[in-house]
Order: C-alpha cells, then sequence, then structure tokens
C-alpha cells in the first residue's frame, strides 16, 4: 500500500546553517508542490558514510510504504562514483553509491539501479551539489509516482559497506560500540539474539558486559532501575545492546568511543 | 474550531543528530499520511524538563485549535511514570507525567487523562522510546480526530512544576532569571502586573531593575533605544521582564545564570 | 504561474533552542492551515544581516513561483526601522528594511512596499517579536493569495547591502571570501566571467589562485581530482569560485577567514 502523499525523508551532512538543505527543498517543491518532507537529519559528519547508513537503517522502517529516502552523502561529488536508487520493501532510497545505501540493498529482495540525470528531468549539473541537482529530482520523481525501472540500468555490484555484527568467541560475545547518541548512550552491534546464545532472557541477570572501565551486571528494563549517574545495560529501542548512563553521558563516563570493544560473558554475580 | 489538519507540534531533548525525532516523524505518517508536523525545539537539554515546560508555555498559544503539542522528555521512560494526554483551551497535549505538561495543565479547565497503550493501537513498547511507541501513535490518534475521552481513565493528580513567579516584598519586586535565550536575553518571571503593583506605565521609565553586575534604570520599547553594547529592560514577548543587551550577550555580559536573583525598585534616577 | 500551495521558507537568526521559530509557524498555521512551511535556516548568528542575505541569494531561486520567504534578522526591531516586502520574480519576500532583503530588491523588476500592520491582521505588536506579530502575519497574507498592492505604500529606497564583486585590477582578478559553509568550503565573490576575463574555459588549468598561506593552480571538476587533504579550486553550485581542501576544512587549512583576500592570475604552472 502506498500512501497518498508519500513523505520524502532528507538525510544530509550538510548541516543546517548554509542554504543547501533549503536548496533541495525548493527543488522538491518546485517539482512536487504536495510534497511532505520530514528531515531525518542533517547533522552528519560531513562524509561520515557509515554514520549516515547507520542512521539510516534506525529510522526507514518506521517510514511508511512509499516513502523516498533521499540521502545525500556525497564526498566523491562529481567523480564516477554512480547515482543510485535502491526499491526495498516498499520504499525507495536515493544516493550516491559509496555505501551509505548499505541498510536498504541489504534487504531481501532489494532492486538497485544507476539514475540517468535525462530520466527525472534534471538539467545541467554542477561540479558540487547533485543533491540538488540529481538527487532531489530522482526523489522528486519516484515521490510523484515515476515507475522505479524508467531510472536507469539495474545495478548488481553497488557498493556495500561491511557488515559488523557481533561474533561469538567461546562463552565471550565480542561486539563494539557503533553509535554514540546525543544522551552519551552507547549503542553496540550486539542484538538480542547474540545475548541469547549465551543466555536465556530469564538469565540476562547475570550477563556481565563491559566497556572501557566499566562492568555492569545484568540487564535493565528501564533506567531509572539504576541510581543517577550509575551505568546499566539495556536494549535499545533498535533491537540492540546499549550502555547508558542514568542521567548522564555514558560515553563519558565510561571513556569510550565508537569503535571500542564490548564483551558480555555468563557471570555469577546476581543482578543488583 | 477545529483546524482542517490538526498540526502536529513536536517538542523533545532528543536533538536534531540522532534519528529519534525522524523515527517519530515516520510513526506519525505512517499513521495519519496528512499529519502537518511542526518542530517546536529539540534541543532541550537532556531531562531538562523545567526548560521544555518554559517553551511549551511560549508557544502553545500560538498554534491553532486542534493542534497536538507532543512533548517527549522523558528520563523515567519505563518506569511507573503515566503517559499523560491533556485537553485544554481546545488544544491537546501529550507526553510523560513528570510535570513538563504543566502549562497545559494549569490552563483552566484542563483534563487529564492517561494514555491506555491499546486504546490508540500502539504495539510492544520499547524500553527506552515510548516517544516512539506511545506518545506518537497517541498523537496521530487526537490529531485524526480520536476522542479524548477515550485515551484511558482520568487523571486528577498529575505532576505539576511549583510555580515560581515573583513576589512583592516591602517596595521591591523580587524574582528570578528563568530562562536564557540564544541572544543571551535573560528572561525573568517578572510580569506586567508585577511591575504595575510598584508603579503605573508613565513611571516604568524611573524602575531601578538589577541582575548580577548589571543594574538598568527604566524600561525601554526597543533594544535600538540604547547604545551598542548597553543593557536594557523591556518586556518581551511573552509578556515577561527581560533584560537583553543590544548587539550583545546580556547573561554573558551580566555575568547571571537562570536561576540568578533580579530585583526591582521605584528609583530617583529618571530614564535616560 | 503559481504553486496551489505556496510554499513559506523561513530565514532567521532565531536558532532552533527557543520556541521563537515555533511561535511564528504557529501564527503561520493558525491563518494558513495547509501552509507548506520550509526551513532554510535559522542559525544565523544574532544579527547577521549580510550572512542572512547570502544565503536568501543563494536559495531563493530554487524555490518555486508563488513562495513567500520570510527573512527575519531584526536587530532594530521596535525602532524606526521599516517593516518591507517585496515582490520579485514571481516570488514574495517579507522582512525588515535593513538591507536583508537585497538580494530580491537588486532583481530586474522587483518592487517594494511598506506593511501596514492592519492590512495583514496583525494585532498588538510586541516590543521585540515583529517575527511572530507582524512579519508572520504579512507571510500567510501573501501565501493565500492577498494582493501584494494592498500592503502599503510603495518604497522606492529600500535599504541595500553594499554590492561586492570581485574586480579586475591589470592582470589579477581581487576577490574576496564571502562566505565559510560547514564543510569548511571558502565561497568568494569571484564569478565565473570574472575568470573568463583573465582566461577562456579552456584555459582554466593555468589560473593560479591565492588565498591565505593556500597557492592552487588551476580548477578541477570534483573535488575527488585531488588528493585527499589538498586544496582545489572549483567553480561552486552558486556560479562561484570556491576554495576546498578534499575531505578537511579549507578555512582551517589555508588559515583563511571571511573577508579575507583572493587573488586570480594566470600562470604558467600547467595544472596537476
Amino acid at each position: 500500500v502506498i500512501a497518498a502523499r508519500a513523505p520524502i525523508a532528507l538525510l544530509t551532512d550538510f548541516g543546517l546553517s548554509d542554504g543547501y538543505v533549503a536548496a533541495m527543498k525548493g527543488v522538491l517543491l518546485a517539482r512536487l508542490p504536495d510534497a511532505a518532507l520530514v528531515d531525518v537529519t542533517h547533522a552528519i559528519p560531513p562524509g561520515d558514510v557509515a554514520r549516515a547508513a547507520f542512521v539510516l537503517e534506525q529510522t526507514w522502517p518506521h517510514f511508511p510504504a512509499g516513502t523516498v529516502c533521499l540521502t545525500v552523502i556525497d564526498p566523491g561529488v562529481g567523480t564516477a562514483r554512480r547515482p543510485l536508487a535502491v526499491a526495498a520493501a516498499e520504499r525507495f532510497f536515493v544516493g550516491p553509491d559509496n555505501g551509505v545505501l548499505t541498510p536498504a540493498l541489504a534487504h531481501p529482495g532489494a532492486a538497485a539501479r544507476a539514475i540517468e540525470p535525462s530520466r527525472v528531468g534534471a538539467g545541467v549539473l554542477s561540479r558540487t551539489f547533485h543533491g540538488r541537482d540529481l538527487f532531489a529530482p530522482a526523489a522528486a520523481f519516484l515521490a510523484g509516482g515515476g515507475a522505479f525501472e524508467r531510472l536507469g540500468a539495474p545495478i548488481a555490484d553497488a557498493v556495500l559497506l561491511p557488515a559488523a555484527r557481533a561474533r561469538r568467541d567461546g562463552e565471550t560475545v565480542r561486539g563494539e560500540i557503533v553509535y554514540v547518541d546525543r544522551f552519551g548512550d552507547c549503542i553496540t552491534n550486539v542484538h538480542a539474539e547474540d545475548l541469547d546464545s549465551l543466555s536465556d532472557g530469564a538469565a540476562r541477570g547475570e550477563l556481565v558486559i563491559r566497556a572501557g572501565r566499566g562492568v555492569v551486571v545484568g540487564l535493565v528494563d528501564a533506567y531509572g532501575e539504576v541510581a543517577s549517574g550509575e551505568p546499566c545495560a539495556i536494549l535499545g529501542s533498535g533491537g540492540r545492546l546499549e550502555i547508558a548512563v542514568r542521567d548522564g553521558h555514558a560515553a563519558l563516563t565510561l571513556g569510550v568511543h565508537e569503535g571500542d570493544a564490548v564483551t558480555i560473558e555468563k557471570g555469577r554475580a546476581r543482578k543488583r
């Protein structure tokens, strides 16, 4: 089922201080006056394709069928990197072929095509801003009901970021912190099923989680189960193990950064 | 009168760097494709319920009847704190029962109800993100015309933040700085009627306002009445006494912070 | 041709932390429930009229005919500065008469009028927030189809910012850096035609561009033509010469700021 007015969800590294996002929105509205434009974020650090892919993965499933995710982190603008569109899970994804669309490409049944500028009514492309000159027209084309198959030739070898799943090492799950959010919560690549390989749900209170200078015993069901300023581990809203500090900033408190290791073992200690 | 397309006004402490606000918007659009989504702010410092309540108070009266204010500052997510909806002044307010909805609850005739997840079509709730899983569905329910009374049981003891009005102390009005805005303007809890208890309008030029290392004599009608870099006192757009520095940052110039005292007395000095 | 639902594009120095932008949007939606509100930026440094004018110039041409650009950088609020509306190039522009609307006023055929508060249904004006109390009602009036001529008296002497075009000095083009964006790219006031006065397109590889401690030979067609960390010169998306550093921050690398000089000469060195 496609929504009557399919949203266009914008995700870029353009920031909100300059006029770049607005120029894209102007192009979208000029082509599709009824477009429902939604900002995912524009605060991706310049060129950080992996971070953008993570935010895309965390958000796209919540948007309705028909949504066009316009994802422009494009340090290679103007080079031979291909402009890419992906159809997956009843949504569309538009962006450069540099790995940023990995969450869409990894979806079962995903189809990818190159975007031919002439097919989406793009004019002369500037050297530095294909978000405005090419990707926005492509997003408007799709949100307006244009056929995905008309965009350009199929692509079978789109760039994929390496999967970074946690792994089992004897009686230890070894993962890493993949994302620190604005609260300082440390989101890991450890999923519920990784924990279940060590433990059943009833025994989650016995898990010992280590990251940086922090050791946490057991998972909680709410930040409020620990005292203010104390660390805790919790299954977060994206289904991943997260380490947080109640009323505090876990990454600063534990001295950890994105990329740092997390280990989980079954311990003898009981949940507090 | 209810607007044809009632806006949903979002106010959170989620920031704009992560995907949390976008996930909420995706949920809203999936349920209400024509929703008019407006950001109030997402830059509330994490967990700062009082600051969020202040911004809510300053903004909600400007939105049309029917607007749903979706206000999620929720450090107690997952604990026993109740999910709350308030109907007041022809608007609706949705958020946790931790005081953040005080500006709505304090309105004459306000009605409060708990939100039963099943009544708003919420699915399984995550442990950490009821903004997405419960409050957004409740906001979509109300913005889509769902009956307030169907949300859940009435609540008579919703949490209220303490009122912090200025007080008269002999011939002095004693208040405090309750909010410093991005311009550095210091907004106080002193209202026009507090000043009138000392002075009629014609005599406002005689008031002596003290805050930090600043002494200002008289109120101005525009920042431009004082020289660049000079402090002034003015009745601000929310009806409160504000201390500003023309072309500058009053809080830095005067060395004051939120919570610091402000006093106002009738002085002998004449307005400059 | 006027779009069915003309967008209102907001550009202010209000930031996104306080409720000021939201109050304006509430006023707009209360008057025009179907308004399509788009943020250009709200991160203009307080009172920086020139920067706001630059962002306005870079963005307005991308919005569709009928768009109302609501541009409020208003340090003189409450003084005798006039409230201004401009009709140019099938768009409308609303803001204070302090130069911020220069990009509209400079357009051939632009017409300017004062805004009479009573003509746009404004109520009592606060002393500090005409964005909310006057300019938003004026924008809603125009976006809703109100006649430009009914706003108020024509203005023939609206404030214009000085033009700051690069100039030819013998065999040298002398310009300056007018804007550093979030990527650190240094946008200049040197346009393609300024370069062509020294060189034809084929010879752009011979140009020597100097700014701060940087010397760049030749223009590239994509950032990716130079090595990571290296500076390059490129014709940017607004038609201006820009100096960038691939995967880096040109302003920091070259030690330059807005207002610093840029020179371009024909050199003997060949493009790398």
